[in-house]
């Protein structure tokens, strides 16, 4: 094992504090990384104050932070992809089982053995739990380690390991494209990256937000109009016109208004993770056999492909890049949307 | 306009009564038809009184009924498909504008001038509200009449108008067949049906009831398991094993212990209106990418193939006949679900 700098949260009461936690020492199939940048997401969060205690309790010392981006340092004997120097990300998972069809579709996320999430999950190797990227490097198995474009700003690519390839996966998987008109409901981290990937993927797109102050940003991102969704004749617009919805709310809101903007046999799509369940009329739904779904991050195949996408169209996040020292802060600024439209942390305060 | 025996609501709180209604004399394109047998849906006595009043509030007086199997008496002059002396069925529209493109696919249910539905819409020809089936004839246009099966009980053929159509729909969208494991939430009118129909659509079919006392029956309708939804462990052992399930409930439930069923990307179809909005919880639909969806009865191309198909299979709905004087205490034990599996009105009975 080896000691390694960390900021972690004691309780969910506690603040994030620096604190030395251990690695284990790459094996054969290792990539040992320097971690430059690593986003701070809406789940850290939450699950650093056990906020999803009912399905995904958190294990504490809790090191959050699953968007990294960083150089490789090391590599055990049989990595192929990787040599020391080479950029490198990884994202929400860093391990399966690696056998399962799920795995071996590189649908790792619904391994048959569960996948290892890159922070409270059970580590395959140690026997504790996993700890995230809030940290100055991390050990991860080569199937689960990304290669980086190297045209865009790194810190900026951070975000696209969580929030892009959420918002990819489903933009992909409900075909939207040319001749599609696209919803997305709110502008955050997710938000702001599915304006963009819709937009680049020729879709028509029409962002909902709460806030009127948002309109000009929707627009600057790709929208090609901002409905201020507080504002019923707005809405009622668009009644019966979307191709699909992806709504990155994960705060307690209305999804019938947005069910009633679809077309018929179209979806919505969740991919934010409100704390309680949301209540959804029938009628809606049966009327136009409309389907609420949701989508959870995607595959490493998907996620490279996703990255490659990015670096070719040259997308990556809006961001605000905080030294580690502020990440309490910047937790308390997230809870108020008071980000445009990611916090990074720039991993070289955490030597300070 | 051609005075016609009759039972009607005249509020929210009164009981159904006989009366005398008018209906148009016959148009060209009409067919008039001695109405033989009337089913009883739940839908009638939501609609009598007034408990969808948020989307569809009623209009008194208000004769219900939309199961609707008889004889044709007279036709227009432009009708071709049907004589006096056929048997002849009318389901839950009875009109639609005829030339938008929902209606020239034969989605009626959808035409963009709104169908005209058996009861409580407005009428295109008198100007007033329709009135339904518990009555001694009706009149209705030759495009939402349908051909009746010569070798099924004619009384058990009714509940197919709704029911039959409501569950095969579905059923058939999201292809319920060989090799499929479909499951049936609810054991009523439209679940009895789901499970006969998904059992000769070659499924593997699973009844969820909250009833042990309809275990037996479950089998004999065609499941190859029925499940008592109270039962934590038996619902565990189905967990993520569904490729669909029909959810026939019309009162409040959880539905989301039934989208924990489901297999990956497949849907959980909703086919009850609960009068309140359900709680869904977004963790249940993100992980595995599930679909919560809901379906409304069929178009009346989909209706007649449906009849057809029923036919050709010896399936009809299992049927309690009554006198229409009885109608009132079959709408109290249907709310204590008192029936098996649907109430048909022996129409012979209005003339006494």
């Amino acid at each position: 094992m080896q000691k390694t700098r960390a900021y972690s949260a004691a309780s969910p009461t506690s603040a994030l504090v620096a604190a030395m936690i251990e690695r284990r020492e790459p094996t054969d199939q290792d990539v040992q990384i320097e971690i430059l940048y690593c986003g701070v997401c809406h789940s850290d969060l939450h699950q650093a104050r056990n906020q999803w205690s009912d399905f995904m309790p958190t294990h504490y010392p809790c090191v959050p932070g699953h968007e990294i981006v960083g150089r490789v340092t090391r590599v055990g004997s049989a990595v192929t992809k990787f040599k020391p120097g080479d950029l490198a990300a990884a994202g929400c998972m860093v391990d399966s089982c690696g056998v399962c069809a799920a795995c071996k579709a590189s649908d790792e996320v619904y391994c048959a053995k569960d996948a290892t999430f890159t922070y409270n999950s059970p580590d395959r190797h140690t026997g504790g739990h996993t700890l995230g990227g809030y940290s100055e490097s991390v050990i991860v198995d080569e199937r689960f380690v990304l290669k980086v474009p190297t045209n865009l700003d790194l810190a900026a690519v951070a975000p696209l390991l969580c929030a892009g390839i959420t918002t990819y996966s489903p933009l992909r998987h409900w075909k939207a494209g040319a001749g599609k008109k696209v919803g997305v409901v709110g502008l955050g981290g997710l938000g702001h990256m599915a304006v963009k990937l819709a937009k680049a993927f020729g879709s028509e797109v029409v962002l909902f937000t709460t806030s009127a102050n948002k309109i000009e940003d929707g627009v600057r991102l790709g929208a090609s109009q901002v409905v201020v969704s507080k504002d019923s004749s707005q809405m009622a617009a668009h009644t019966e016109s979307f191709d699909f919805i992806l709504d990155t709310v994960s705060a307690d809101h209305d999804v019938n208004a947005y069910i009633n903007l679809l077309k018929r046999d179209s979806t919505l799509c969740l991919v934010g993770v409100p704390e309680k369940p949301l209540a959804v009329s029938s009628v809606g739904l049966i009327f136009g056999r409309k389907q609420l779904s949701g989508s959870i991050i995607g595959g490493i195949a998907e996620t490279q492909e996703m990255l490659d996408f990015c670096g070719k169209n040259g997308i990556a996040a809006d961001i605000e890049l905080i030294a580690i020292q502020q990440v309490n802060e910047a937790y308390d600024r997230l809870l108020k949307s008071n980000v445009k439209y990611r916090f990074v942390i720039d991993m070289a305060s955490i030597k300070r």
